[in-house]
């Protein structure tokens, strides 16, 4: 039997390159088509770096959905609003799609119409979709064909709150996130704001009062928890290319020791393999989880305010968004979750 | 008239290095002393860039307390712990004095030997400082003779909450400081982790559960408040040499319109030179502020869980360090108190 | 007597920019008009940081010829190419005139033809210009109404090669010269390699095999060594905002010790202010130089090869272009040649 | 069969981890022991990133000769100096060692001291080591048992200039290299000047005259040319973690078109899958090729003073280091050269 063929739409982007960078290494799948407009005719090995021997000769491609259909599992990294005009088609042939933009993370099409200022061009496909986080949706991923991979903040909150928000330790009160992002989260716009010359030497919150990944959290938040969950986030960029640390604190309702909570954590992803969950005593560094799928979480408690405080960190090209993708997909195919992937 | 004399103390350090830059431009006094063990004998011209050409040849001196005293104003930038061995003689001799380490910034011995974990050595002298953070202690700092400058995270936060908490908007409930730190903060300390190998591509929250400059912004929010401040402060190492940036989430009690708190604050800062409060809109980025004696603070509005959310950027060797010293002399010595400092 | 008055055509480029900060702290000028087409009506405090309190309340204009005519001084921070509009009446007004752009620092309109690609616009006025390098050109910058300002790599690699040029110690062979630049050098262009994304952990060469400074040192050499002096440059960009880095192999003629280049070195600048000859033994770093007026140079000898070795580091925004300028400036107006610059 | 079992000695300096993450990738190979004096009980995934599932669970051991002999073969990634203490056991029990350090590099041991200080400790088995440059020296790697890994600088150098030194184009005169380097060449070493405050923004030439890699790259540019080659060599430092460019000047001897030029460097690496000579008109950047075992060379020509420009850019701890190690191993165990390599 032959590998699985797999394809990646928008492969010049930052996400589309790590998406080529993963999967050509992946001993399961086999890479066979690449799309990008503006590398059309080029061969991946111009454009690409960090790719085994094999993958190289691929060349970039003009997007065309029936020739996606050759692949089994087609990859969308695509601006978002963009996805809609592959996703159809695909789903229609019956192939698994996994989307890596927005446009299939949210249920409700006027949630996404508020953020993202224009009408969902597909809001039928909204209840197929699967939010794939793998930690927390495995068994749906498992049987999903619409694979919407989830943002990099939102990854990086919800890993960071999911075992809290299952123990029931919160208070009904607003957790308090701030994020710090690497310029390519960004991507690859020509923009001054972007300029290394402006972001050497800097750090800035942007997106305030309400970054486009807020619906998306609060669905996602409050699904975990079964009730309205308030969360105040706070994104920021800084002189990074790459990597996401989110710092959130949260108020707890009943008196629980660090080392039982602790415990609760290593417990709850004690089967994930790619969460860390780091010793008391010890909090993530972006460095540490840069270029794999890895989310290191560390946990402190502030005691004099009862708030649990919790750290978690991920690459937002790796586990953020390309990574994942790949787990979602080795899931949905029922390969080891970890194959191809670093941590 | 001459120009008041000056000296620093400990003129290698990043801190002391700004101090000697911002002295020999300032036209209202002259550098006549500056001492470091380490590069005793060197001319500074060979040690410190960015002088101006008289002030090149002044040389290194092993540090003397009676030489000291030669001076009408000496600037203390040593490591925590030794300042006393010079505000004792100084202060004997009639000097002003204005330290820039810890040492005097806490009126509770106790709660320094916590955070420090040795005995303060002159614990007389608590009582006699000053907490010299200009925008708030303008009448007390041309009085004094003992100027304590207020430490980096400590400005940024007291700057930022300042008008809130004048105003008696906030709830009982815990504020949520998250500050972000360039590496000079961490002196020039041969540490693996401070290595730019290591914190290239990098960011890490550190410090926690409580960082040494928790005590000096607990005693000074609770003064300006009139009652216990309950905050939550969470210090990050991000890869910028200098600068911070503080994010701060407040409870509010009342329902005040954004444009309200806005125009208080405009207010509360107008006679500031060194405070620029944003337009509406717009958010503060360190670029802006490193190497000036400003602090920028945004402010935002998150009406969903009625958090007023402010930011504030400084250059921590600048208006958190060595800039505010100098503010503050200027103060002492009835110079306008802008001299000397950029904006 | 008023100050001089002078005006900045182009303030919101980053050498426009630097131009605004060292004028607005120089006691010898007053700051009078500034122009800016993307900034047209905002006060210069909110574009610009870093300034003293007098000059913030300028707000950026129209740039308009008869408008300029108020001021004794006009600097032109404009693009390549577009400052013979402004010269050209600013000129027939009877004004001083220093020019940060390639425009008037060529003799040979033809050779400007071939580097920048379009006609020189007013070449009646190149015989006029100054080649404003004020450690060579002093007598003729006092005397120059049309200052062309010198680009930054032909800063760097003059001052290195001048007084070996001078010495005529130099075999008639290739000088190789390699130097390494901030993103600043490129302007403020939202081009993809730009960006922080693209240029954080990179190091390139560009602009080969003939960069557009090339005919510009080429010209200055020539003038200098009284002969055609043969060179190769290689410009690279790397993970800087500011400061340039030239490295520069000198093939020798004779038998000279290092001791006595040195000397002649110290020697040939003994009266320059802005150059430091360092000690034998010591290297520049851009460190060093980065916001000051500064060269540093660095001399080692290769004795195997008979070649000369010389380092020079400057600020491409600070003495590669607007604190060059003002240096030039000073000496036109009889000011004290350092009056307002940093070393 | 089972797989060949390799240690890593020194697993816990910036080649051993990268060491480490290649080979626990490498479907050739089991990583079956990791030594580090430091991390000794500590699993490896508490100290290094970016691995698979597999390798996680090794153990850091105290490094022990005989304990060492249970693997095929030995990776030793120690500082210079160090390495002979383990080669000499490993080498009387048959085993395959391959040396990171520049211990088994020189021929010579007098140049060793020279360069190094001290005597070399091993000088009986210079001779048997083989310079273990893959694409230079393929057939002795196939057969040595001791293989000296090369340089980073050297790396960089020799593969730019081994086509144009074979095909005999060079003038007898002296080639001028420079070379920029990251800050992790310099080891994880606690040093004021490699601080993250200092190297910001920074930029510097060092190792001036006369850097200890000399004596590799003369050797070996003698051995290529088959007579003495001249080489001006200039390091530098410059705010990056990882990566190596180097601009070589080369003075020719006759006309070559630089068409002609480049055809011969293709046909040169046509065999060599780690070796990218780029099209005419591109020129290496150090982002491409971190992070892969690839060396991107790029060619100009400076018609004007019959020079070959030569760029090589590479990871200085992947093809300079830690994958060239690997390559060496792959070619002297029959395994195909580039596996679990990138490129």
């Amino acid at each position: 039997m032959g590998l699985y063929r797999v394809a990646v739409v928008g492969g010049a982007g930052y996400a589309g390159e790590e998406l080529v960078r993963i999967l050509s290494r992946h001993p399961g799948v086999a890479l066979t088509q690449l799309t990008s407009r503006m590398h059309r005719g080029e061969r991946v090995r111009e454009v690409i770096s960090g790719l085994p021997g094999a993958a190289e000769n691929l060349v970039f491609e003009e997007p065309d959905p029936s020739r996606l259909c050759e692949a089994d599992v087609i990859f969308l990294a695509l601006p978002h609003g963009a996805a809609a005009e592959y996703v159809v088609p695909l789903r229609e042939a019956g192939k698994i799609v996994v989307d890596l933009s927005a446009d299939f993370r949210l249920r409700n099409p006027r949630h996404y119409e508020a953020d993202y200022g224009w009408e969902h061009p597909a809001p039928a496909l909204l209840s197929k979709a699967v939010y794939a986080l793998p930690e927390l949706h495995r068994a749906e991923i498992r049987h999903g064909d619409l694979l919407a991979a989830p943002g990099c903040y939102p990854t990086s909150i919800l890993l960071g709150l999911s075992p809290a928000l299952g123990a029931d330790w919160l208070r009904e009160e607003e957790i308090v996130a701030n994020s710090l992002s690497g310029t390519s989260g960004a991507g690859r716009r020509p923009e001054v704001p972007l300029l290394f010359s402006e972001m050497c030497e800097n750090a800035r919150p942007y997106g305030i009062p309400r970054h486009r990944h807020m619906a998306e959290m609060e669905q996602e938040l409050d699904r975990l928890a079964g009730r309205k969950i308030d969360l105040v986030f706070i994104p920021h960029l800084i002189p990074l290319a790459r990597g996401i640390l989110s710092t959130i604190v949260c108020p707890l309702r009943t008196e629980i020791g660090l080392e039982e909570m602790h415990a609760h954590y290593v417990s709850f992803y004690r089967n994930d393999a790619f969460v860390r969950v780091l010793r008391l005593g010890e909090l993530p560094a972006v460095r540490d989880v840069v270029r794999t799928n890895r989310a290191d979480i560390g946990l402190q408690w502030d005691g004099t305010h009862r708030r649990l405080l919790v750290f978690c960190a991920i690459d937002n090209l790796g586990k953020g968004a390309a990574g994942q993708a790949v787990q979602a997909m080795n899931l949905r195919l029922g390969l080891p979750e970890e194959e191809g992937l670093l941590r």
